[in-house]
């Protein structure tokens, strides 16, 4: 899903960039998605070349990326709790990046993963967003994917409604019905239209029964590296 | 565990009481705990006189105590879908309510079906809430139980410490390990001391990702049916 424009050379600039700036000794979060996977990649070959990085993975699909990239896992329950070392830095994808607001507001969840990427990307010390140009707006715009519990789907969709939003059920494709998410959810993608305030709208989502998360992450980027046409872009919100 | 306190009598009278005010062809949600499930008898007996209800479960243990009693079911998305007849009147136990409290706020999850009694008690026209007196309090002060997704439990643990709260996970007895909740999820029960203003709790609670559902039920009560030693008293916030 989360493959909407955007060149493969300038998401794994994006990525690559992001990676090389991991410190040797760091417990890394690793996000879900085409530019993320870049950079678990490139970790990886950081890794066999000897550095010393832990990796916490934020989807089913990343943990399978960085098992076959030989990235060592730590559980995301290890490495916050009382005794664990924490997350140094998460390295996560956007779906868009509120480039005009100084809070560098996300939309994410085009993969279904936000959920988790939201645990990963809040314990991190740091978040590096990963992006190529395709994803940079003005003001987010794009549906919000919302997961929801089962059960409270048509619960959720009249307050999403109630809130000015139009609900879609995402639909799965290589199984009948829903798309299902690895916590086994469904997934609401909500048009809001354009979001001027993203951190409003995230405390009314986040306010509903039924929401198990949604897919804006305010206040959240300590860094946008920006794959371009020849290089790359890093801003620091 | 929604067992403390408050004699069995008094928890009849007040789940009876409310019971015999649901109309003919309602729709009713139908709370778990011991207080609830009077209610749900009294329906049951009702509809063996000829009481036309459908009854949308809040819990699978308030769908078997439906099921063994003869009420109708109908499922929530059916119930509240674009077509669907709505939810009447829901009738819930609680843990706390806040007598003091304008707002009738309510400690719900003891019994760890919060999540879906707030779906459904959220989507009722009017929920009415049936507790013994040793459920009402001046101001909310029991551990807030805070449904979790597995994962998330030490980074939601660190949120809850950071907004005041001490958080200790649910532990099972018949199996090893924590309890589980119908929608697969973990149970930190938090203590945050006396809640004086239950509704910013609510919110900062609802923001804190990894959080699937808080038992903070704040503005929903309708009316409170309090079961006494030889009566019951009904008040209508």
């Amino acid at each position: 899903m989360k493959t909407s424009g955007g060149s493969d050379a300038a998401k794994r600039r994006a990525g690559e960039s992001a990676a090389e700036v991991v410190d040797d000794g760091s417990v890394v979060g690793l996000g879900t998605g085409s530019t993320a996977a870049h950079a678990i990649r490139r970790l990886g070959d950081r890794v066999d070349a000897g550095l010393d990085v832990r990796g916490v993975a934020t989807s089913f699909a990343s943990r399978e990326l960085a098992v076959d990239h030989g990235i060592p896992l730590v559980g995301l329950d290890e490495a916050v709790g009382p005794d664990g070392p924490g997350i140094d830095v998460a390295i996560d994808g956007a779906d868009q990046v509120a480039a005009g607001d100084d809070s560098s507001a996300l939309l994410k969840g085009g993969g279904a993963a936000h959920a988790r990427e939201k645990l990963v990307d809040t314990a991190a010390d740091r978040l590096l967003v990963v992006v190529d140009p395709s994803k940079e707006t003005g003001v987010l715009d794009g549906a919000v994917p919302v997961e929801v519990l089962p059960d409270g789907r048509s619960v959720v969709a009249e307050a999403v409604r109630a809130a000015g939003g139009e609900p879609a059920l995402r639909r799965a494709e290589r199984k009948d019905g829903p798309v299902i998410t690895d916590n086994g959810h469904v997934v609401l993608d909500c048009a809001f239209g354009p979001i001027p305030e993203p951190g409003s709208l995230a405390a009314t989502l986040a306010g509903i029964p039924g929401v198990v998360e949604h897919g804006l992450f305010v206040g959240l980027a300590d860094a946008v590296h920006v794959g371009t046409a020849d290089g790359v872009c890093v801003r620091e919100p």
